[in-house]
């Protein structure tokens, strides 16, 4: 109990907690971790003045990183040993040794099939999207002959990214610089953001009242109201957003008409639209929204008729996080460049790749150092991180290690039982849910005081899940689940269980205090 | 020798190397590492048709990051070990488990003692360095009673950072706009660099024929040019140039009226010097060029005289690669904010710290989570990189395990000896030689063609000394040597004697030419 009281209170004098407002975290809601077993925090805890330690679902896949069962997490550690012993780390540039090599061979025979022909490492999400905009910039240049300008026109050319508003790509500021305006990005943050995109809004989905619905900005409708009033906009399954024959309907035809009109418009404002970046499929980081996957589509074949580079950011959705390896298999398209990290090891390092077409890789060719791309970092392509994303990625692609792979159509099984996700999109107090491969998100119903990434609204719900052995931290308004690859279908639907009765016990709070108001 | 020959032509194949035009690596070039041994890397080399393994020290420290003896190095794989299994990762915000915590405070109680209350983890230089700034900003709108302006006014005003010509703190966008324009910046490698700082040219020090001497820019001189001709700009021992004593010379005085000078022109134009950041005493990969540290402290003093906050960028520096845990050491004045990393682990994963004053942490203090640093990685304070962290810092600060500490001062031994330095300052081909810590750097007489980032006038020299066990990367026309905290001397002196052999060859082959072209 002492050793408890104390982690506490150091944990809170000496750490700055990343994405935390210190002045809302009491000292006792500190959670002390013992360990990690599989899917499992192991916590200290104090029941009945005596010291505990007890299992506690990590249903934030630790921030999004976590793949590995028991077995892996055991096998993940002796790979991570052993390329420690042997290697420690040993630089990269010019230079090759078996875990760069492999990791990446692996990468560019699976993840970047048919697409991408090398591969550059770098430690995090952010950086792979900050040399993944500056390799989109040089092909941009390459492809509109626009590099051997001279310095002076050089300094009026605006180049801007293409992205969707509510993606998210990173904390650095070239990678927040291609996010739209958001909690993340406000002056107090970084007076220096300046949103050089343009930033289209892009059409949601998701389930409410037992049907998935698409939600359709205001500003497509009032491009062509007679085409708004024909398309289809609700579907029973969620298969059906995915099905390519959407290519040829009304939905299409009107997003190609709003994608076209505004990127005219950028371009006759004499800005350049250098680079697409988009998070392929669901947007994470800015709510857990999914996008119309058909959207997503046209917008990359626009933007490739147009040699304007693609960037996939699939740091978060990549490397099974939504049930395939890469979102390619989900939007049928592929990029120019794709961005990886946080799943890659495995979860146990730090370790990202851009990975980049052989276009990419020869618009920084050249007869001088300085043409190449001068942008790295001390423990690029680092032996452990390597190893161990080798052994995760490899594992978690066999139907022989990984119990949910189907070997049929190499997608994971479903986890998130569909008559309890229907049923939780039909309560009263929710706005909506998504489900696909490894997420799980339920939005609140909330007032617009309530709503927000600074809203306090699912505070009570957090602390009663934890209090139930499931560790969840809440976006906001959106409660959401993520586990991992390997993670068992049964305990998934043992965590919408727990939601539930959760929600139901907020929903009686919450008329409890409405009639107390009233009374 | 297949396996060799297949490692190469992969690797030339699959890889993008960071910093590194690769039409300028030919395949048989490309060094094949099969393990590292302490200091050395081990290679796979092709001799008379059969396969060898041969030590070649790693005179790069594996791009600035070593530390460990094979002792260490061996300690590290354990504690690695240790932690990947028990922890994986966890994540950080809210909870507190050992290796964050234990690593926290060490760096508290040691680096950040007297100073720093708090520590934010992240991943590498470039990122604690964007964090950092973000941290300065909060705390100069604060102390300056600009956060509650409207956010019209907040569009108007202009931050900029204080920073020295040279200077360079990473890769990602906003550590790159704190830098002054260089050979990383251009607009071919990043179109949205803008250079948001006053860029102050500072006086560097080197030894040249066998004394150190400072060289002051032309633009002091013009300040005041009556002051310039009696001061001192040249001495016998490197020691003196350390003396606190040198506060009340006219060289303070003067570089006193040149820092004030542009620090006032700076605000008559309306412009707030929201942050100085300096690399304190040595600039690494601007050319590892020494910066007089009594101009370094009188700038330090005279931010926090106008309530600047100060930002010790001592991701290269720190953790004893310039014989010291901290600079601050060597300056004699603490900062607000230090980034570290590279050597932070030992060199074996990435992991980096901002460490920060109550002052910072306070500033983002408030009742709501906008408010609070919402800048992270899934990865920060990862367990495996703490508890490397931890293990290496007790051991490398400690005279029991670090062979090379001095307990009467808690600085390093002299590594790279004197008399073979001031030899070297006074080769003919030298234009200059710095040595301090476990840096050693000589700089080749160069025209200007020949001269700078993109310089390959080294390029015979590097390649010899590879073939004679020693592996180099120079910066340009500067070829440096840096060892772990734990080299012998002895070792250090063997690679100097190299070294030396290797300009006479250079010397002669020159000579040799300029005759050929005579006849």
């Amino acid at each position: 109990m002492m050793q408890l009281q104390s982690m506490q209170r150091k944990g809170g004098h000496y750490l700055w907690w990343p994405f935390t407002q210190h002045s809302l975290v009491p000292e006792d809601q500190i959670t002390v971790i013992d360990a990690r077993v599989g899917d499992n925090f192991m916590i200290y805890k104090n029941a009945n003045d005596s010291d505990i330690i007890m299992p506690q679902f990590d249903a934030c896949a630790s921030w999004w990183t976590q793949g590995p069962d028991l077995a892996l997490q055991l096998e993940l550690a002796r790979q991570v040993s052993y390329a420690s012993g042997r290697f420690g780390h040993v630089m990269l540039p010019e230079n090759v040794y078996e875990p760069a090599l492999q990791c990446a061979e692996f990468l560019i025979e699976s993840i970047g099939k048919d697409w991408a022909s090398r591969v550059y490492y770098s430690d995090n999400g952010s950086t792979a999207v900050e040399i993944a905009i500056k390799m989109a910039f040089r092909k941009y240049l390459h492809d509109h002959q626009l590099v051997t300008e001279t310095d002076s026109c050089k300094n009026v050319l605006c180049l801007k990214v293409l992205a969707l508003r509510g993606s998210y790509h990173g904390d650095t500021l070239g990678a927040q610089d291609a996010q739209a305006p958001s909690a993340y990005t406000g002056f107090l943050q970084q007076p220096w953001y300046e949103g050089r995109g343009l930033f289209l809004d892009p059409p949601h989905v998701f389930m409410h009242n037992r049907k998935w619905h698409i939600d359709i900005p205001k500003s497509y409708i009032e491009l062509n109201k007679s085409m708004t009033s024909v398309v289809k906009l609700s579907f029973q399954a969620r298969s059906e957003l995915f099905d390519k024959g959407r290519d040829s309907s009304e939905l299409a035809a009107l997003y190609k008409e709003f994608i076209r009109t505004n990127m005219c418009a950028c371009v006759e404002n004499c800005e350049h639209l250098a680079a697409l970046i988009i998070e392929p499929v669901i947007h994470g980081a800015g709510g857990m929204t999914l996008i119309d996957p058909l959207f997503q589509r046209i917008l990359v074949n626009e933007c490739k008729r147009k040699k304007i580079p693609v960037i996939f950011d699939e740091v978060f959705a990549g490397c099974w996080r939504l049930g395939v390896q890469t979102c390619i298999q989900h939007l049928g398209c592929t990029p120019d460049i794709g961005c990886y990290s946080k799943l890659l090891t495995g979860g146990v390092v730090p370790l990202a790749v851009t990975l980049a077409s052989s276009g990419i890789f020869e618009s920084f060719k050249g007869d001088s150092k300085l043409l190449a791309l001068l942008h790295g970092h001390s423990y690029s392509g680092h032996a452990i991180g390597c190893q161990a994303a080798l052994t995760a990625l490899q594992w978690l692609s066999d139907p022989n290690t990984n119990p949910n792979l189907l070997s049929s159509t190499m997608t994971l099984a479903e986890l998130w039982d569909p008559a309890r996700v229907s049923e939780l999109s039909a309560h009263p107090e929710v706005q909506r849910v998504i489900a696909l491969g490894t997420v799980f998100a339920l939005e609140l119903k909330a007032s617009a005081s309530e709503s927000g990434y600074g809203s306090l609204l699912s505070r009570g719900i957090v602390q009663a899940l934890r209090e139930d052995q499931v560790y969840t931290r809440p976006l906001g308004n959106v409660i959401y689940f993520m586990c991992g690859p390997t993670t068992p279908p049964a305990t998934c639907t043992k965590l919408l269980d727990k939601l539930s009765r959760q929600l139901d016990v907020f929903t009686a709070r919450k008329h409890a205090n409405a009639n107390h108001a009233c009374g």
